[in-house]
């Protein structure tokens, strides 16, 4: 094996250089991965182009990427469920298994975790990262390292869904069809709810939203959406609302759309913090409004319902680019949120 | 409309007539209902082969039968939800609304419940009931009443799985594959919990299992159970067990099968009261064990599934009767046990 | 027993006469009680002052009050738990047992509820009331009928603990310290939550929720309360916030003083639907945020609580008038809102 | 500091000699603790008279003993929670932090704990030990060593009450009055839950259980359990039952005396795994049967309450030795079971 690996290195703003750095050594506990596929992220994009995401400031040079996938080449010594040449998908945070939250099964929110392109931590776009093995999960052979990269995605639907303990029989709303609103979606599919709303103003993302088999769609710009869904319940409201457009009207429509005793999950930031809200509803209705923050335990599911053909994860990726040219993959991404679903960065042949 | 309907009464221990009954007339919060379709259940089966069931016995004249569809043909002046001529299936037992148990959402429990078919309540092998609007439920044109008919048994399985909150990424076995271990399977799927484990002795039964998607089938006769689901979960145990069978070996079983902090949720009954229980794996497993009595809010998740295709009932239908011949419909499924799966009694043309 | 009975009944905005009504006769499932003490609700007041809440309208002549004790002078022919003479306090809210919120036991949702005091259902200002005796609770001789009465607030308190799932090694923070905060207080304590933040503007209030156990409290005018619990839990925040005061203010710190996946529980309704709130919060830190309406299944724990000792309501009320002069109490609880804390209208001798 | 300390070391079934060892180094992130005070629990007499428990035997030389008290004399250079001079109790099982279990919130299940005193992890019946600062505990000037020791047992009921979810209101009942009993029923009433039932054939058990605050005790052997315990739910079975007493007969009771949809916890290990259980009742009155194995994020809960004085740790302590006398310890523990609570053995002065 070479000792040298090539890495899109982001150097300042808007700029990122293909650069040789050594190949990292697993550890005991660990395995090394040389890398497939590496998928764009929200976050990622805001790095290149902001420099920062809130306190997190990009020190360059810095490696972006977290959404990975790739192949086995090398375990350490104390590594048993792993073997080279394995096709995993990889949980990007390490979190610190001590913490209060660690302790009590909620380690996404764990101070200390060690999660990859959060800066000061470099990111996978690159050929070789080194990963415990115990956050690193085999896939089927009937899976593409592409759809194994967007595990991280469908990831965060997973967990909002869970967290949200929507079940058969229930109606959930869907506001922003991007891909985090469509991973919701196919989870929600996945699990058996069959009344989905999906919601957005781009023509495109609720055509995917129909494809991937929402039971009704809205475009908010054509039509009036609190009118479309009071229609559709017969005046009841949904059971749970998942927030995932990130806007201010979004955001404050949730509380207009759930029905008395439902449930407000917000995973999109908006992009000022504070949001004229109606909490008076919050409490005459007596509803949960549940945050998200990442997810946690959901990669054993995610990975099982891929496995098995139960979420299309091929379908939301519209545009490919190779590690070459990982800054026009962001710089694209950047200029493509309504026209783009999914940018993947692909590495080697 | 006639004012006079046909009824199978039971009439003593395997003896049913059919008889001529009025019609009965709906109050105002109720609808009059043409029975379409009823299914026969174990507990049907029993009361015409045994008189009783523990504390409940039979007084003829007795009208069994309680998992049922018709058709809505009056309704009463509160009545909203529904019209003439809606198709529906109705949830059987109507609780107080009142007790401790119904007020916090436990109305299976509900010691007053009128329940069909549970003596000394009439149950629906007949042309005509009046029912409560509120647990009738309307169905898609798709749905045939026969399949509208098991969304009672679906019930079970569907409250089984809510109870031991079975998600995506977890292994399941169900021990028993006959018509209630078979809904859990579709529930299972439907949910999106792809790793099932279906077991039973009769070929028919597993070779239904495998069709409906059980990703694995073990014949407990011909193979050694505890040695296939230790190698198909690496050593570790299953999730969750769902016991169906009703039988001591099985019953036994689940807590040998189940992963540390797993599940054992019990559905059928044991033949004799006490079993030789590993109460030890229970502490050192940590495991709840879990009692299944019927169901509570279910309905609404069941119809749902069954209106968008997610669950397939009509191919657990295996043998057909008139109404007319409901004795031999009960004969015919307490001589079949294991090579018949679920006998249907129609009603009308 | 004389049939005639007086009322306190509201004629006009501010404006209370005692006029003479029929005692009402039980019916079947319910008792005949003689009321004996009676609470001033905050709405109450407003419906007095203001003659509505929100979609709620005062049509005199209405009777208000709802928070109330008394004893049991006949019971129905179908009452079996109570007998005359019992001392007794009653849940004001009789839902309909039937929609899908009492099935699934968040009756306190029920949209066809009878609520006492709630337009236009008549409350408990008068000398006798009919009341269904599954919802009418004995109380122990060693309670008083004041304490009694106070069951209802009480139960507000109680609901909202168990909705936060708050239990002994946890810190909670109560923004408020009128009733609602200092029941919901007492109960904290009783439940073994050491660690208690009380806050509020008021000395007297703050003494009291002090003199209660109130492991620490806050005077938010004199002090930075953030820095203050910042200090108390070592930067960390608290594990839930209760927000009783329905202020914008204390809404809006509600997320601020709260730990990453805390919890943030709004009970008081603010004066403005609309409160700039800090969604992003809610979000980053993972919070649930939750509205609390009213109660349920909360009766049978209070009272328990009472009986035993484990709370003090008594020390809560600092005025008492009798029913004569219903109109002067709730005058004075209008005006006296920072220096009374629970006004009571004591009925007979 | 010496650099030898006393141990008392397990040389063989019913033998333990005092020895000199060396002083332990704390790691960075450990501290170094002079014990102060060792509960003997029994495990640690199971293993001094029979050398093994289940599969977990002893070979010596061997150090018993892990509900333990001390002081920090040393930190390691990465510890920030704790300084020289610390009064702490320490939780005895550091697990792994990376398994499925230690993950989900559940390390009390991972497979590579490392738990003191259990083969071949030595304990604390010595002079000192270290210990990772984020499992060690500071206690209140209040509180005594000998108190704090006793933490470990605490937790075990703590966890049982939470896993449980007992509320005011609700009726617990609790089989078996040794230490894990009585720290059950002290938390059950240090949680707000009046009405508890304590059990035992003990007359000293049961003084004790009464003087702690059990509303009801019930002499089993006196008295029929099953008709007193109806008697005082009036025939409704209580909400939860608490085995701790580990016999045969008392773990087939659980499932009697619990009301439809209760709760049977079992935590004492009855010494043959198989009883003849009645899983019929676990079915028709749909219960949960938990078990409880160990424990898991319950110290900070159990030193809130013992620092804020709502339980009394130091009136279960009937008998102390001197660590020089261990032997004496466990001997004398393992020969009055009935008429011993909790033995205790002290280091130092």
């Amino acid at each position: 094996m070479s000792e040298k690996m090539k890495a899109a290195v982001m150097k300042g703003i808007g700029k990122i250089d293909i650069e040789e750095l050594p190949i990292p050594i697993p550890r005991d506990e660990e395995v090394l991965i040389r890398i497939k596929s590496v998928g764009v992220c929200g976050s990622d994009v805001h790095y290149f182009v902001e420099g920062k995401i809130g306190d997190y400031v990009v020190k360059p040079p810095f490696i972006l990427g977290h959404e990975c996938s790739g192949e086995v080449v090398e375990v350490g010594s104390r590594v048993k469920n792993l073997r080279p040449g394995d096709r995993v998908t990889m949980e990007p945070g390490i979190p610190c298994g001590k913490c209060e939250f660690c302790r009590s099964g909620r380690y996404n929110l764990c101070p200390d975790v060690v999660f990859w392109a959060t800066p000061p931590i470099d990111g996978t776009f690159c050929e070789y990262v080194t990963h415990p093995a115990y956050f690193t999960y085999p896939i089927a052979s009937s899976v593409s390292f592409e759809e194994a990269a967007l595990v991280e995605p469908l990831s965060v639907g997973f967990y909002a869904v869970r967290r949200a303990q929507v079940e058969p029989g229930q109606v959930a709303l869907i506001l922003g069809s991007g891909p985090i609103g469509l991973v919701t979606l196919e989870v929600l599919l996945a699990r058996g709810i069959t009344e989905v709303i999906a919601v957005d103003i781009s023509p495109l993302r609720l055509e995917k939203a129909r494809e991937l088999g929402a039971r009704y769609t809205v475009n908010a710009k054509a039509d009036d959406l609190k009118e479309r869904v009071m229609e559709i319940t017969r005046g009841r409201g949904v059971d749970v609302v998942f927030e995932t457009a990130g806007s201010v009207v979004t955001t404050q429509m949730t509380v207009e759309l759930v029905r008395k005793g439902g449930k407000a999950v917000l995973i999109g930031l908006p992009s000022v913090a504070r949001v004229d809200f109606d909490v008076i509803k919050v409490i005459d209705k007596e509803l949960d409004v549940l945050g998200i923050f990442r997810y946690a335990n959901t990669y054993k599911g995610c990975v099982d319902l891929l496995n098995a053909g139960k979420v299309n994860l091929a379908t939301l990726i519209t545009h490919r680019f190779p590690l070459e040219k990982a800054q026009e993959a962001l710089q694209f991404a950047h200029e493509h949120k309504m026209d783009a679903i999914k940018v993947v960065v692909n590495v080697g042949s």
